[in-house]
């Protein structure tokens, strides 16, 4: 256990060069803590020669991540180029079957073919490990795979999108909408080449679903996560959320229900004063409920190059020390497909509904709600200068298929001025 | 490993009957997380007839901790005994001396005894865990050993004693005063046998020392901690720092300085809007600083049988899973004792002046801190019905020294009504 830990690091961007630096400014503590030298043989990167900002003419260079992965001076590939599919697939897939331990930060990769590569890792008997996928410097992989393998674990919430939450909480506390908050952003570089992966939860929703896999032994399942982005979400809806004691999160849900797993990445209301809803700009926040724990709160930065790297850093740490375990927490083979239950949990609903000024309207939404099965916890009228009166309605818990029953109905009305706003509470 | 890992669990108070109870309910989920069953071989207690609500009958009974830690049928002892001599001392060595690995929630015994306690396992190649005697259900031993382990840590804080977090927090919200609410603690059960190891900060000291030790690679010094309990803190000086928008909590504080390391168990203001402020009752909370990650918080129940049980099990599933860790997550043998620093890093304070009503007091206790070297950020003072009149200072950064030599100062004059009160404010 004392000869170096040799890395082959695929991918030189932010993430790449913070793991480059760590490793060559902390190689004294890293070889303390690990009981032995870790040390970079080769790095890959799509140009060669562009100034990073850190020397890496110590390593061998290689054009091709595939050829970084076969590599005979190679014991563990750390894959940061990101994608779920093409060369980041392709090279580890190539170090697997070469034998090499991976470490990666690729959320999209696991989130859809995790399994098979955990398979794949299993054969050769070599790990997979991903701290850096989700939350990024939280170490929630950990806390959830180790930390807590006693417990059953009852539900998993997460704010695990920082560009998501800034755009939120600015839109909050600038008075701003969603396209001038969007735009700012963009120009911050704070979203993805394709800023849908951010702005429709398709990041955040990789990151749910690793999670879920961990915590309910099931096979990773993406598919089964039901998306839904933050564009739809209005300055007014998060004003008034605020004004009955709520804030608008992306929050990732994932828990067990009578019928299956169900596992949502969607806008929801918050209470103000709870941890989640206090969450402001990019930190992450992931919340973890255990039978025997109860609730464990986990808070930190959710990207940028020290905490990602940090995560990236604490996986090679523990390859280094020995540590093994298996992708997901249990031996992929054994690991069975989810029963994927959509919104099969109840909940309260917050419904903004914007209705024409004519008598009887409020009536007849209350009727339509009591058709549905709806019952009505708290409700606020706003006054009005103009022929529409915006109406809050907090309802008791009840089922999404309900509020869809109740929206349906609300539309026969000719009471309605514009679509009807429908976000779940999450208890929190 | 495929053979059961074979446990002998000494001491079967609410924490044992809990590692008894998830480990004869959850065994086939623990066998697919570990790769191999966890069994319980042998328990030792004090009494063997009490009724304590689970079978035992299984299992062989020892009176004996030390026969039962070197029973030749035990791979992993778990000690749930405490006290940090005599048998739980005892039957820890005879476990290490035989070969076991230790699980153990014992935090006095490793904050006292466990740098020779680490090196002793080493001699062995065996490892001691102690989760559980950090932050109750919380894996902050984990996050700090592993999951942070490319950081160097700049600071960590932590409310981690949950019985001192209850008092100031119900004396704040029912108005109620120490001696009030702690013998209501006391009669609900929630304090030590000796109380003084919760209010006097002892067993927060404890798991500050653990924390710290791992943290910054020294030997684990208790003895290095500087402990202020919270028997001083009055309901007024509560209701004086909420009006200044803080509030006080036993809070632990590990920070490098130039002169050294610093550790601190005290009373200490934070900011009423912060996680450390908004910290409620039994709930512990740890804030971990490293250069790489930033700030991570990890929050959760500090005590109890599921959360303290839960953090006893995921040492054992590690230790089935083959992880071997040293015991500060560095080899012992290298470990070198730190340079204690008392209060050498810098803070604003908070003091409480009673004065008498004399012309010129206030100009007096200004010309004081003047002299000390301190200046003053924001004051108070408070309207008086009686013949003295309450005072509120927060002051910049200074030094507790310079604070010292202020209250020398303060004394030398003739308008105190009585003892100031001086609590530091930490940065969160």
């Amino acid at each position: 256990m004392t000869a170096p830990l040799r890395l082959g690091i695929a991918g030189l961007g932010t993430v790449g060069v913070g793991v480059v630096k760590i490793i060559r400014q902390k190689a004294n503590m890293l070889a303390d803590r690990s009981g032995r030298p870790i040390v970079i043989t080769a790095v890959s990167a799509r140009s060669r020669d562009k100034d990073r900002g850190v020397p890496l003419s110590d390593y061998a260079w290689e054009d091709d991540p595939i050829a970084l992965a076969q590599r005979d001076d190679v014991d563990v590939f750390v894959e940061l180029m990101g994608g779920s599919e093409g060369t980041a697939r392709e090279a580890t897939e190539a170090a697997l079957a070469a034998g090499k331990d991976v470490v990666t930060a690729n959320k999209a990769l696991l989130a859809i073919h995790g399994h098979e590569l955990a398979i794949a890792a299993e054969k050769v008997d070599r790990v997979i490990r991903f701290e850096a996928a989700v939350a990024g410097g939280i170490p929630v992989v950990k806390a959830l795979t180790e930390g807590l393998a006693g417990n059953d674990i009852t539900r998993i919430m997460g704010v695990m999108n920082g560009s998501c939450n800034y755009i939120l909480t600015r839109m909050q506390n600038a008075g701003l909408t969603y396209e001038e908050v969007f735009e700012e952003a963009n120009q911050l570089g704070y979203l993805e080449a394709d800023p849908n992966l951010d702005v429709g939860g398709i990041d955040a929703g990789h990151k749910l679903a690793l999670l879920s896999a961990i915590a309910y032994g099931t096979k990773v399942d993406f598919e089964g996560v039901e998306l839904e982005g933050i564009q739809r979400v209005t300055i007014e809806d998060i004003e008034q959320a605020a004004d009955m004691g709520y804030r608008i999160k992306l929050l990732g849900v994932a828990q067990r229900t009578g019928r299956g797993l169900e596992q949502r990445m969607s806008p929801c209301l918050v209470p103000s004063d709870s941890p989640l809803g206090q969450l402001e700009g990019g930190t992450n926040m992931v919340v973890i409920e255990g039978d025997e724990v109860g609730q464990i709160v986990l808070r930190g930065a959710g990207a940028g190059e020290g905490p990602t790297a940090s995560a990236v850093l604490s996986d090679i740490v523990d390859i280094a020390r020995g540590t093994r375990l298996a992708t997901f927490g249990k031996p992929a083979e054994g690991l069975e497909a989810a029963t994927s239950a959509t919104s099969s949990a109840s909940a309260p609903y917050y419904l903004r509904l914007e209705l024409l000024d004519k008598p009887g309207a409020l009536a007849q939404i209350a009727t339509e709600l009591g058709e549905a099965g709806i019952s009505i916890d708290r409700m606020r009228q706003y006054g009005h200068a103009a022929q529409t009166a915006p109406v809050l309605i907090v309802t008791h818990k009840t089922t999404r298929s309900a509020i869809e029953d109740a929206i349906v109905g609300f539309k026969k009305t000719a009471v309605l001025a514009s679509d009807p706003v429908a976000i779940r509470i999450e208890a929190v």
